[in-house]
């Protein structure tokens, strides 16, 4: 069996050459010529695959290691018989890390008491619904705008988008969408944002767009920059609104998901959907071969701190989002060009997701520890 | 046995009641009828201590938890017989981590290959000296300048300003001086920066107005910004050059010191001197009770990485430069008044010391661990 693989999927000769001989390309500029007599194809989110690439091949099973499925021709697949797999979900852990690292950076630097707040997360998909948990399991009073979820999935708290607004802390996971029902582009337009309470912190690692840039600067002059925001997605991307980023307190360029072990769940995900197209029962290589060990295996805290200190004094040794802002800033500053966005992006400094690490500690801090993501001792 | 302190001196009370009555003082605005029947007077940096203090008053000996003496009139002490202490070099270790912090950004951020260069210190004081010897014990090929060090220190390697010039790191921790037969300010003029090459890195936390700033922009200019700057100290501080500001990796508010063991070794060793002074032989507080353990008492690493990168994730999970970074430019961005520096000093999110935290690790990292300041198992 022949498997042309694009050379950036991570561990992905690892995973995959018992099945066959794994033959790596680069996925930016993949030809009908190198796919034709493969059997399989898995790709990253660079490669399009479309009846070009692939009519008259012999591949029947595409895998791609993301979890948007835009640049895959999915109708052409159906109709030609091949089956595909993406691995949806694979970074919610990652982007749900990034959502704690922000409200920590918000309460080291602010004194934000998030937990004790009211939070709203918008979107129960794949990461809002992540989110919404651990909020959940830390015993926070969380509420959850999913127009498209029928609210009968046990005590989830789901409530009107104009429940969210009343909220302190929210949280946004929402895809971009301009037609249905309930289109998310500006979402929180000028009418929404004129609702929200001074002191309001936002968390925006769903898609740009869902935000009204425009509108969110006027809200913020309005409320005297009392708001917090902490921005990882852009209308526009790759340019960003320069505006906008000189007044949030966190500006990163859509990397809330990169973390490595979401990287290798991704190819780890697409391996199981392969093993089980090929009807092989017991997959060779285990969970713990294809996800890496963290680089913290362990920490061991002594002292006692408020709740939110604790979280954030762990959260932040694992990921603290200020390293990623002061780089896009530092970046901005010394190079004005629209590539500084997709620069920072492809070189990213990888960074373990907080289930990596294992925490000794003692009392209501560990049960906290735990929901936020972390092992616990 | 009365004693006046500042309420500010941490751990004060802790330290000092088992010798007399201790009543806590806002330094600030300290009178004479405040000190008039004490026996000890306790002051940090906010404290003039003259002649129209203590004149007539029944203090017999000063203690100032700081290592600098500018608010103290030692000669009229002097002459009154009245004992003096400080507490030098007591956040020499603070100063040495943020150091070893900066370059852990510089490496994670741009890949700068610091061990395998040439370091240049200036000032081989409590602070310098503590820095060469980090560096000295990691291997690296470092250099000291310091003209009033006679060179027969063991094997310390002094060398001369020009030799200094000819490093790739080059971190400064001399005193601002203005007089004298080698004054430091502007001690890195036009001349010498012109001598520095493409890609050095400078580290300044000694004294703001040791580097010509208007030279250094130009210098930036001139080396393209092929120049890695952190910035810990300002010329005119409180005020701070912002077209100097933006063009640096690091900008912070002269926190180079502010570490929590720091803050306590200052109370600790002005207690230690006073038992001295009392002729105390043992005295009843012992170090560990007088220096807090650290926050992460151990970490366990589990990967092994280039040593640059182990060193950086350690450093960076006990203190992250970025961090302060991040909250100046924050704060500059939200309100240009000058009295963000001091709001940024006096709200200082208080951090440990690298030596309080014990980390297992195996092989040679462990001995660069060692080196850096961890405590290793
Ligand atoms: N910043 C990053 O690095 C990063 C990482 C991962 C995901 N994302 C983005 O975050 C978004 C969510 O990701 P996911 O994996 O959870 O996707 P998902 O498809 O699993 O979930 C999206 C959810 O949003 C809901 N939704 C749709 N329209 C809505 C509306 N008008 N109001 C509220 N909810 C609405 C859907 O019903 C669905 O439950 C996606 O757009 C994804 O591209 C960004
Ligand atoms: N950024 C911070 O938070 C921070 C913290 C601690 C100390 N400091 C400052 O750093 C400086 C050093 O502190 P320290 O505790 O080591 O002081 P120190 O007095 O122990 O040492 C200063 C050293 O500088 C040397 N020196 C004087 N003139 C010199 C010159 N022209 N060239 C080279 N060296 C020269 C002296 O000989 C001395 O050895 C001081 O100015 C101190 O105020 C800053």
């Amino acid at each position: 069996m022949k498997i042309i693989a694009d050379e950036n999927m991570p561990n992905v000769e690892a995973l995959f050459s018992h099945l066959g001989t794994v033959e790596l390309v680069n996925g930016r500029n993949l030809t009908h010529e190198q796919v034709k007599d493969a059997d399989i194809l898995l790709v990253r989110s660079v490669t399009k695959v479309t009846q070009a690439l692939l009519a008259g091949s012999s591949v029947r099973f595409v895998g791609s290691a993301t979890i948007g499925v835009d640049h895959i021709d999915l109708e052409y697949l159906a109709q030609a018989n091949i089956a595909f797999s993406s691995a949806p979900g694979c970074n919610a852990e990652a982007v749900a890390d990034y959502v704690f690292s922000a409200l920590s950076h918000l309460y080291m630097t602010k004194k934000l008491p998030w937990l004790k707040r009211k939070i709203g997360v918008v979107g129960y998909g794949n990461v809002g619904k992540t989110v919404y948990q651990r909020f959940a399991q830390m015993g926070c009073e969380v509420c959850v705008y999913d127009p498209f979820k029928v609210p009968d999935q046990g005590d989830v708290n789901f409530v009107s988008l104009a429940e969210i607004l009343t909220c302190d802390v929210i949280s946004l996971h929402a895809p971009l969408t301009t037609s249905g029902s309930y289109p998310t582009k500006d979402m929180l337009g000028a009418e929404e944002l004129s609702q929200l309470s001074s002191g309001v912190a936002i968390i925006s690692a769903g898609r740009g767009g869902v935000i009204n840039e425009s509108a969110l600067i006027e809200r913020h002059k309005q409320l005297q920059g009392n708001m917090h925001l902490v921005l990882d997605v852009w209308d526009g991307e790759p340019l960003i609104n320069q505006e906008l980023a000189a007044i949030v307190d966190i500006a990163t360029p859509h990397i809330a998901g990169y973390s490595k072990q979401g990287r290798e769940k991704g190819t780890w995900m697409v391996y199981l959907a392969l093993c089980e197209y090929l009807k092989i029962d017991a997959p060779s290589v285990v969970r713990g071969d294809a996800i890496s060990a963290g680089w913290f295996a362990s920490f061991d805290l002594s002292i006692q701190l408020p709740h939110e200190e604790v979280l954030a004094r762990c959260v932040q040794a694992i990921y603290d989002v200020a390293r990623d802002d002061v780089r896009l800033r530092y970046k901005y500053r010394e190079n004005k060009e629209s590539n500084v966005f997709d620069w920072l992006r492809k070189n990213y400094v990888e960074r373990d997701e907080f289930n990596t690490c294992l925490i000794g500690s003692t009392g209501d801090a560990s049960s906290l520890l735990g929901a936020i993501g972390f092992s616990v001792k």
